[in-house]
């Protein structure tokens, strides 16, 4: 009967077509699920993924991640999970996660998630998990990046297709969210950490983008998030050009217990330029260490390539460098020296 | 005597080594002069400059041009003329413009400015001409170009050597050139437009920075300034890979009245990553026609290529874009058709 049929508002319309976008490559009886914690954003995303996944032949679940870090996470966890259900999403998984301390309250609780979506993912061979971020997430995440000053890779934000994960709302506000759930009957938990003025990206969401908009005009959470993208293709030339010469300059040297040192050959490292420098610093870096360097410190390590005048040992976290001859070495600070 | 030396303090010292850094690739008895407003950061820059050119062997000036817009801008001129001269600059030359409405005050005074310094360039012979934009300058500028969105290019900044002109304090905070000035017992001119909340750029440092600050920690300026040093050194890499395409990719068709339109190959287009194509029509529209596109119409341009499906014309401001068989063929809406 027509009073039954949900009212296909802008905001609907809006929603479903870009989950269709950004599902259009996945091959027929594919299982994807949401992400979905109850909030505007990945409720307004679950029910536009009940309505899209049938018609585009995939199947089409749902993973419900309690944190367990609020009173009452386990009954948010539940509604959640009973919203999905009634929207016709199946599976409908709980994850009951323990957030360990290490990097901060966010950077932790996102850790645990991803450990319990890379579960869900090989338990159920999903071939993808959509994520609810926004636009207005995006322009958050530019902000938060630029006030690091870690140049582009940092202010490329997040990516619409990485990897399994997907987010199909990337180019949508936040507002579109809100409204397709109202849209739809549907009554979005709100998160109390959302206001929680302790947390840097509330800060930014409530006081600089008001501020931004105010000040600069409407349209700067547009213009941050066309930044992004900009960035982020960028950044793919740039991270290419540099893993197509990692072959070629890293040399890793294995000790008993595994790669405990590498050399990094300098009249390679000369040819590159500068941008291109300090990827390979920050790749051999993370790849033979763990090590995530910061601008700074890269730019410390490339200064012993572009500006050479006997310099010392550079000391920095987690791993020490030193210009030996016509190398680079790289050794980690609790290893013994290398051999060569 | 002791008592006549001018006092060594921290501010002073760190100008001064910022000039001697800046200008170490220079030749002997080379002409260098400082664009001198009056201000701050440029009259410090000017007494930095009066102590370190004759230990360089370098001769040093100072141009002020007086930009005719304020109620005693003659007498402000003659000022900072009269401190030049008493720093022992020489020759000290004034320039009266007149600035054209065309662009937005801003950029309207900027063209009148660079006029005259091109003049004096090429008049004197001058090899460097010194601005005295500081780190604070480069935050701004990056925030200003953060909300147009443009990517990369218009987030890069300014350079602290581009060709002729240099920006020795780059690397400064402005506290510390009023520092310098206060130290040397030097009185700067305080420019009434840099309080005028009309200037974006008056409001991003009076309202928007103060409030990042605050809001995400001290070290913000200092980070967007570190951002743009990153994203300059990426430019250059693709701006590169973008020259190193255009002779194989352009094909300008001259016409009666020079080149009237241009083709672009699509072959050799699709095989070019985003962020190269994207640069590649944004160099041809600037060569052949001196348009300058903004990121969303290069955008819709580059979609012909990365995503056709029988577009018609792009019609954007100053430039027609239609794909033809195997080539983009670009025509100016004021000139006939190509005969191609």
């Amino acid at each position: 009967m027509m009073t039954e049929r949900p009212r296909l508002t802008p905001a609907v319309a809006d929603v479903r077509r870009a989950i269709r976008e950004n599902l259009a490559d996945l091959s027929a009886d594919s299982l994807v699920m949401v992400g979905l914690s109850g909030g505007p954003d990945s409720l307004a995303l679950a029910a536009g993924l009940a309505f899209e996944a049938p018609r585009a032949g995939l199947r089409a679940g749902a993973v419900i991640v309690d944190h367990g870090l609020q009173a009452g996470s386990a009954e948010v966890a539940q509604a959640a999970a009973d919203a999905a259900r009634d929207l016709g999403l199946d599976p409908v998984l709980i994850r009951r996660v323990t957030v360990i301390a290490m990097d901060g309250p966010e950077a932790d609780a996102r850790t645990a998630r991803y450990g319990a979506f890379e579960e869900v993912i090989s338990e159920l061979g999903v071939v993808a998990v959509l994520l609810g971020h926004t636009l207005d997430d995006q322009a958050e995440t530019v902000l938060l990046g630029l006030t690091r000053g870690a140049g582009a890779t940092s202010l490329s934000g997040m990516k619409p297709i990485n990897g399994v994960y997907r987010r199909p709302l990337l180019g949508l506000r936040r507002s579109t969210t809100v409204a397709a759930c109202a849209d739809q009957g549907r009554a979005p938990w709100n998160d109390p950490h959302n206001d929680d003025p302790h947390f840097t990206r509330v800060r930014i969401r409530q006081n600089v983008l008001p501020l931004l908009e105010k000040e600069l005009g409407p349209g700067v959470t547009e213009a941050l998030a066309r930044t992004a993208e900009q960035l982020q293709l960028d950044a793919e030339v740039l991270d290419n050009l540099a893993a197509e010469v990692m072959p070629t300059v890293l040399i890793p040297v294995r000790g008993e217990s595994g790669v405990r040192s590498a050399t990094l050959k300098i009249s390679e490292l000369e040819q590159l330029p500068d941008a291109v420098l300090n990827r390979v610093i920050r790749r051999s870096a993370l790849e033979v260490f763990g090590v995530s360097l910061s601008a700074t410190h890269t730019t410390a390590i490339s200064r012993l390539v572009t500006d050479w005048h006997g310099q010392g040992e550079a000391h920095l976290p987690g791993i020490r460098v030193e210009r030996q001859g016509g190398q680079l070495v790289l050794t980690s600070p609790v290893t013994a020296q290398p051999e060569a």
